[in-house]
């Protein structure tokens, strides 16, 4: 049995602490300085507040902030689930204390522009701390609460070394939690990333045009569906080189347009509700979904001064950007996705 | 404005006169030998029985299939909506009477083995018919009751030659009709023939795991999506050498599962309902699945004994041909999506 620690009592990295545990490792789920009533409540009641299951005692322990150095220091695998806003703090205060050998699984999903380079979060972490530490992740279609409730999810276990993954499936999998490994790193960290802002995309056409009971609207959403898929599969080809990761891509687009947060904000803005407005109301959570379309469709500007790209090949992207940021009414470009 | 004429009173041909004489087009809706009790309905009140929307008088005329060949020696495009079963039919006896220069646009989906290879329909038509005609296709994510209500709708118009494509398009296209135009002919009919198989394999899941107030249980729905993509994109590059119609998958897939035929009888069987039973609940409805499924399935296990590809790559489809022809209960091969 092995000794993992879960850094950030987030709702992904609380609920990966239950496969886990059944496997018999020893968890210990470390909250960073954000999570400390997180850690108060499961510390009290053994039970986790958002998913009102127990953790497994003879397992299972909780612990704060000024603990994770400690049980890093001593853990076989350290698992990374801070929020977007959390990677330097884990690049600068966590990843050097990895021991030799251990890898890190990360399970915060973002794309950052570093020096003109749009790259994932594993790879700014990697250079931000200067470690050699080896940095995995999971991305794929999770809705955290039914991997809680033993729903069968399949998703992507990811990193360059396949010993590495190899070692980490078996901790991790269970008879309903199952990994696709793959060697495609970089693939699977932009195809997560961009699906949020995609997802927002698809989820306009929610609020444009709710479905009745005799029209589902079905067509509107495919037709979005399908240029996600034609822009997430060029941007993938630009970021990495290669669209091998798309199936990821798909399907977490699909579970994030039926069970995400970020269906919400699609459906109100598709339903006329100003941007600002929209993001006031969801203040509250992290919607990476619009940093993730702010950083790409600038990026894409900037390639596209370059001469590298045409914006014209990205016209929903842009249009999300342009409502977001720009707060411009919805008005989907559809003759654009045909051209 | 043209003359069209479409062969087959189905749902995706009538659906699509629509569109057309919207435009200002004469067209013909001409129906097959089964199609005669649907004519006489048009012809007596106008409207589609299955749509209940009224034809515009001034630009549609009915007729039975007596009238077919005269009408197509005169039509500037002749459109094939005919069903499975009536593309010999509509090789021998219609597309012989096409004038020289004019294109036909199939709308009939399916995949055929002929002398080993596994080939699309408007490459088995035109190989059967020995003529010469250029036969391009529509396929993608289509509800066709919607595209009747005039909801904005994505679809693939695809053929050999991109200036057919462009003067296609210009007939049919319309402010919510939306035409994405691709050489990539083979592969968007390999892509949505496929989708109907894997649409049954995602729908298993909503048998299998009724969603419930609490809990959607998307997390199996979206892996079985995620398995369809990898499988899909692997029987594109086998048939076809290239993915780059994956996203008429993705997008006919995502349609499917939510609005198609397909979903029956995958919920059905997922609940329990033994492939039999299952089939004869549904026999009065094309289900082209369940041909495709066959096909597509043979094929693989002849090309696997020649060794060039391996059936454990395609554990989902192998599990649906068990299904359907083996008369096997359903039990989902997890572990084998992720290896």
């Amino acid at each position: 049995m092995a000794e993992i620690t879960v850094v950030g009592a987030g709702m992904m990295g609380s609920a990966l602490v239950y496969p886990m545990s059944e496997n018999g490792h020893k968890v210990n789920l470390a909250g960073t300085a954000l999570d400390r009533d997180m850690i108060d409540a499961c510390k009290k009641t053994g039970i986790h507040p958002k998913y009102g299951r127990a953790y497994d005692k003879n397992t299972v322990s909780f612990h704060y902030a000024d603990e994770i150095r400690g049980l890093v220091e001593k853990s076989d695998l350290v698992v990374c689930g801070v929020n977007s806003f959390g990677i330097d703090y884990f690049a600068k205060e966590v990843l050097p204390f990895v021991r030799g050998g251990v890898p890190v699984v990360s399970l915060t999903k973002g794309l950052i522009d570093e020096g003109g380079d749009l790259i994932d979060y594993p790879t700014y972490m990697k250079n931000v701390s200067g470690t050699g530490t080896e940095i995995c992740a999971i991305g794929g279609p999770c809705i955290s609460g039914e991997l809680v409730q033993h729903d069968h999810t399949v998703v992507a276990l990811c990193g360059t070394n396949a010993e590495t993954l190899k070692y980490i499936k078996s901790l991790i999998e269970t008879p309903y939690y199952h990994l696709w490994l793959t060697t495609d790193l970089h693939g699977v960290e932009a195809a997560v990333a961009l699906k949020n802002v995609y997802a927002l995309g698809v989820s306009l056409s929610m609020g444009l045009f709710p479905p009745e009971a005799d029209n589902g609207h079905l067509n509107p959403q495919a037709g979005l569906f399908g240029q996600s898929v034609r822009e997430m599969t060029r941007l993938l080809m630009l970021l990495t080189g290669s669209a091998e990761s798309l199936y990821v891509c798909a399907s977490d687009l699909y579970v994030t347009v039926f069970g995400g947060r970020t269906r919400k904000i699609g459906t109100m803005l598709g339903a006329g509700l100003p941007a600002k407005e929209a993001k006031d109301t969801l203040k509250d959570l992290t919607l990476e979904s619009l940093v993730i379309a702010e950083r790409t469709a600038l990026w894409l500007k900037k390639m596209t001064d370059k001469g590298v790209v045409e914006t014209g090949d990205f016209p929903l992207l842009m249009h999300i950007y342009d409502i977001l940021i720009g707060e411009c009414a919805v008005n989907l470009p559809w003759k654009a996705f045909s051209k």
